[in-house]
């Protein structure tokens, strides 16, 4: 499997890792690419990501065998309809959001009779940082990779989907779009909203700088993914939005249930419950890819 | 500034690693410890930690001008009883309990005329595995250790407590007990229990363990902490109760703000209130010693 063409819309740490992945692995011949910010396309040219400077998304998908939308979820319906008409049942299309359910119901509305050249991707990578500076070849490696592909879904593009995935690292695992949504909204949604929350619950208090400055490595860790990019996450919370609340919901009786057993002194039974949790978490292990 | 003789009460990952440290730092002419099983005691022989076993908390403190008491707080007040009557004005004696009203209060009761030369100790590093199995001497080397002393502290016995942390690269800060119980209710206790209550959340529901194998690098980085050890962090939880209760209010009221704009879908407030979050995450630091 070689590709001709990578024409990358959207140059950002999730797009542009995976132009340089795909470059090292020596799986496609050249990379054109496209961002709305001339600075940013002028950036991934000095850093190697792209060969060419696209001045469109169009631009980028025009004469390109695997296309990569690697924009903000709220902005990929728009970049569906403006290159709709350069897809063929040769391309593969991909995105690489968080939310998929979304992603679907946009590539059915804009994208017509061509999608099914579209495999809806979602690597569980990331960083606490985003642009084009820190795209990395190995951001990839050893990490899921979850395709939601669709009833109409072409096999063809299904299948170079997961071998392109799978050459890079990743451990690729396919469910629909609805069951990525109601998954990642408990083990990633979660988590991003329990982060965004508790910086503001301490930094809103009258002694929170002073608080923050005595935080250790345990506070760094558990917040790391706080500083992720608020648009990015707005578009989430907002896409998601039922399973994100209902896991809110489960979280926030899961947490009352520990703060009655503090506020009864119940040692035995507080003692028990946390001994849950730790196992829980003692016991689980990220999945890997082999490669 | 150099120890005849340390007496380790508590040889687990905190007791441990300070003793491995002290001897590399050349601090310490022996260290002589206990722990209430044997097998411990003879892994810590073994791997070097400890030169010479105890048979009990009054024989590891008999003769030993420093004395670090390493034990679950539940534990303290009985150790520090058994111990009292062979503290002096030249002994130095600490703990690293991560609640210090609690045990200023039990060096009060326990402590008598000995008091003096208690100083309450908190460093602020850990794993979240425990045992002499990982002790360390790198665990302490570039982070906080706090110091609660006392009204009745004596001066020399606070000057060698700032000396021997700052040796093994602490960067120390003192303030008094309730304070610093306020300060790591925010950022280090309210942490722990959400991280609980997460893996408790999730693991609850029927798709749990399904939604557990998907998760990535983030979900790792959030929930390391709930892997604490259950005992110690069920006595956290009690002893600093009504600290730790407070901070889950206000929490709960920042993620209810959050859950709310979800709901509304207040595309605007949400980006707003995200932004800040990430902002205050992205900006902060953790504080290390420049040693």
């Amino acid at each position: 499997m070689m590709f001709e063409q990578l024409g990358l819309i959207g140059c950002g740490l999730m797009g542009g890792s995976f132009a340089l992945a795909l470059k090292r692995a020596g799986l496609v011949k050249r990379v054109v690419g496209y961002s709305p910010s001339p600075a940013t396309v002028e950036r991934a040219l000095q850093l190697g990501v792209i060969d060419q400077a696209a001045t469109s998304a169009e631009a980028a998908a025009t004469g390109s065998d695997l296309v990569l939308v690697a924009v903000p979820v709220a902005a990929t319906e728009a970049t569906f309809k403006t290159i709709q008409h350069l897809i063929t049942p040769h391309t593969l299309l991909m995105d690489v959001g968080s939310t998929k359910s979304d992603v679907v119901a946009m590539g059915q509305r804009a994208l017509g009779k061509h999608i099914g050249s579209f495999v809806p991707a979602h690597p569980i990578a990331g960083k606490e940082v985003s642009g084009i500076e820190h795209a990395d070849a190995d951001l990839y490696v050893g990490k899921q990779l979850i395709l939601t592909p669709m009833e109409s879904t072409l096999a063809p593009a299904l299948q170079k989907a997961l071998e392109v995935w799978t050459a890079l690292g990743c451990h690729v695992v396919q469910m629909s779009a609805q069951d990525h949504d109601a998954a990642y909204a408990a083990v990633s949604h979660l988590p991003h909203l329990l982060g965004f929350a508790v910086m503001n619950a301490i930094s809103g208090q009258a002694k929170g700088a002073e608080f923050l400055s005595l935080a250790g490595p345990g506070f760094r860790d558990f917040t790391r993914i706080a500083a992720s990019d608020p648009k990015v996450w707005r578009d989430i919370m907002l896409s998601n939005r039922d399973e994100i609340l209902a896991q809110s919901r489960l979280f926030q009786q899961s947490l009352q249930a520990l703060d009655a057993l503090i506020e009864s002194g119940d040692s035995q039974a507080l003692e028990a419950s946390i001994r849950k949790a730790s196992h829980t978490r003692a016991k689980w292990h990220m999945v890997q890819s082999k490669k």
